[in-house]
């Protein structure tokens, strides 16, 4: 059995967090951060659940511009958010036809937010108002006398750059993928449908330690698949296939996201000389992504491997930030000009073109370090892998 | 091997489907509704990925007042998108700095809504717009001369009653997990972490038919648990420990939601009264779930039973609807006064207090028929399982 890290953070990390927010929400004139997603919630809080699946009821969590989060949460969680640092829990019974929840987050945030004053919430891409849009017009009818802004994109910023616990999570999570990569040749041959491979790819991982497997996608079809987000269909592998694995699996809250590609028998020469140029299109932007690169240097150091007429690949990007979520800031494309610092975790995401509709994609999990990149998946050769 | 029903549905039924919507718009005067969010994009178009893990591109579908459905969504998905019954795809480059597919929805949307017109988005309890804040306060100046409206609850109301084809892949899903369930006592029982217990659950969930398991939480303490929506924590089952499992598995895009309850060990006398009661409690709803009934009647019949000194349980609803996601409207509460109707599913949840801080509950799924419920899940005998 491989050592798994601790779980969860100490309370210290949570502070820390808190206190460097609450030194950005001073520079951008905030009393308070508004949070509703599920990842915003959890960096500051810690609450860890999967009940995020249920649309149904919102919750609130205030950092105040000192002093510690205030939870405006249903009562349903009162038990679990007692068991983090938070210490200010307020909670209503949660679903309220009359009012669900707004007032009680009105006069939490009266406390925090003086007359005049204002509070953020995250606007920007890749972020949303998890609360009915009703509510978020009742609350600003409500708070008519304090200005509801953007968030200086401060939770974003923080999230970026992972800590030392945090990246150790990823590394674990990336860990149990590998393993059950390795382990593909169980279950998938020819003949077998893919539906079944994806079922029991997802055992797999968490067999091999992953506690849920939020994400699975993946192709298979002659020379090349199609796009990379489709779900399963019950046809089976047949030789000749490019099959692609794709997970976001998760342990302990955190992600990992990279793919692995399989040949269903021998490889076409067209096959492996694409598998082979995404490996190196990996390799040119993992040798460059350190402190003093952009991530727009990135971008261009895969394309110039895998597109060597400057082309640019139709899907956009070639790889992006990873942590707390499937998929965070920044993108790898060439306007992103982000500068790479120590303790970003990113996938490298090379993509190549096969013509008549196919593709293929290669995807490896990073860690930018003071003087270089670490792997946290590992580095596949240039041979695609035969089944 | 279980048969199946048939993945997907025929174009006709998305054809019904936007017909009666439009039916609906044209009574509530709106021109189109936009939608945002992953299940109302996928009731009307049949666009089913699990790539909404990732929360980066926005993706956008217009219901226009007549005609058929416009998807105004990223490159990366007009592969998959090409696969369904939409004819009229646009698509932009995601992620884009300057402009997410804002200006290119806009025009799509003044193709369709005249000047002064309305189009609505849902605004209600449940719904989020799931794009940046930013972006549609920019969809808004826009499209200035039209009014962003709600949408009067006009797909939460057409989702409600599912189809006969909807109702096979839920009870089909339900059918996955009562065979997992029968199946808890190969991996769970005294000395077992329950991190492991949830993983093996949910590899046994996938042998057993799911597609994906997105949802499972549950709790084991000794004579019951102090919330129900917890992740697995390392800590072995003990004896005397009450072990609840809550799965929302997926087959086809379509969720069960149910749990059942496991003692470690014999049971004690308060565990055993308890489940008795929350089966009673079941099955007082059950008898009384049929059209000419109101939800709140359902609520009543199972707090009458678990809380005969009328009581409300703090956690607040008793069940919900199901389908597309792990719960839907309705909510099984006193407030809540929506007849029922055939073609509704619900899940019953009636909940035990057992004092000390734990509780127990109990979780059965159903069907309304013109003459009364059918149980999807298999309803459980009064006695716990013991392992």
């Amino acid at each position: 059995m491989i050592q798994a890290p601790a779980r969860g953070f100490p309370t210290s990390e949570f502070q820390t967090r808190t206190a460097t927010a609450q030194r950005l929400m001073a520079q951008a004139g905030l009393s308070a951060l508004l949070l509703t997603a599920e990842p915003e919630v959890r960096y500051y809080t810690g609450f860890l659940t999967r009940f995020w699946e249920s649309p149904t009821r919102p919750w609130f969590v205030i950092v105040p511009a000192s002093g510690t989060p205030i939870a405006v949460i249903p009562s349903i969680g009162a038990h679990l958010m007692r068991q983090t640092w938070v210490a200010d829990i307020r909670t209503w019974q949660a679903p309220d036809y009359v009012d669900d929840g707004i007032g009680l987050l009105a006069d939490a945030l009266r406390e925090v937010v003086p007359v005049g004053g204002a509070f953020g919430m995250a606007d920007q891409m890749e972020s949303h108002a998890r609360m009915p849009r009703a509510d978020l017009q009742r609350l600003q009818t409500l708070l008519g006398d304090r200005t509801l802004a953007g968030d200086a994109q401060i939770t974003r910023r923080l999230r970026m750059i992972k800590s030392t616990n945090e990246v150790a999570k990823i590394e674990h999570a990336a860990g149990i993928a590998d393993r059950a990569f390795d382990r593909v040749d169980e279950f998938a041959r020819a003949g077998a449908p893919l539906s079944q491979v994806f079922r029991s790819f997802q055992a797999m991982c968490l067999m091999e330690g992953a506690d849920w497997v939020p994400y699975l996608a993946g192709g298979a079809d002659a020379g090349g698949y199609g796009d990379v987000i489709s779900p399963a269909s019950d046809d089976p592998l047949q030789t000749g296939d490019v099959l692609m694995l794709d997970t976001g699996l998760v342990w302990d809250g955190y992600f990992c996201d990279f793919d692995r590609n399989f040949s269903i028998g021998p490889a076409a020469m067209a096959v492996q000389t694409a598998h082979d140029r995404l490996i190196d299109a990996t390799h040119a932007a993992f040798e460059i992504a350190k402190p003093g690169a952009v991530i727009s240097d990135l971008f261009h150091a895969m394309n110039a491997v895998t597109n060597p007429d400057g082309a640019v690949q139709d899907a956009g990007r070639l790889g992006h930030g990873l942590g707390m979520q499937l998929t965070e800031w920044p993108s790898i494309i060439a306007a992103d000009h982000t500068p790479l610092e120590a303790g970003m975790v990113l996938t490298l995401e090379p993509c190549v073109d096969l013509g008549n509709g196919k593709i293929m994609v290669h995807e490896e999990n990073i860690v930018i370090g003071a003087n270089g990149a670490t792997y946290l998946s590992t580095p596949q050769d240039s041979s695609i892998r035969t089944l």
